[in-house]
């Protein structure tokens, strides 16, 4: 796994990189998904998504270093959770916004 | 002017547009601008930016195919407004989420 898991900082979110993560139907329903989940995130295999794993890990990694997730190896897997504390922070009312939208 | 100025119902409005819209810089202006003007709206060459005229005309009709802005002719201008209600009532808190965004 050469990607290094890195994760910015609240202060060095943008607004712009999290609405871009954001703007993909696969990379919301992940978002849906782990918002469903909560604080003890999911094993990135554990969500069902019609996508190859190369593609997801690209999406997550989206996700990632925008700041909308974390990722945290634990064992030989990847436990992954939603940001929430730092988007609602930093822009209240966004995520809870976007969750509310009819998909 | 061959465009048209569609503009979607709210029906037809979807989070992923509305999102992808909202992930520049430059229409992030746009909206914060029009969010400070409010319901009266502002004639499209109003908003100071550092672009081309072409260039605006691009980033108003991604912004208003999207749903997130009302362009309406009035005269030799058009004026442009935000959607707030649509947006406010389809995703509750995000706009506002966004708006309190550091820039």
């Amino acid at each position: 796994m050469p990607d290094t898991l890195t994760h910015p900082r609240r202060s060095d979110i943008h607004i712009e990189s999290v609405l871009h993560a954001l703007a993909d139907p696969i990379r919301l329903r992940i978002v849906r998904e782990l918002a469903k989940i909560g604080c003890d995130g999911i094993a990135c295999g554990g969500i069902d998504l019609p996508i190859t794993k190369s593609t997801r890990t690209h999406h997550l990694r989206i996700l990632r270093e925008a700041g909308v997730i974390n990722v945290r190896p634990e064992g030989t897997s990847r436990i992954t959770t939603l940001r929430r504390d730092d988007l609602d922070a930093l822009y209240p009312g966004l995520l809870d916004g976007i969750l509310a939208a009819p998909h």
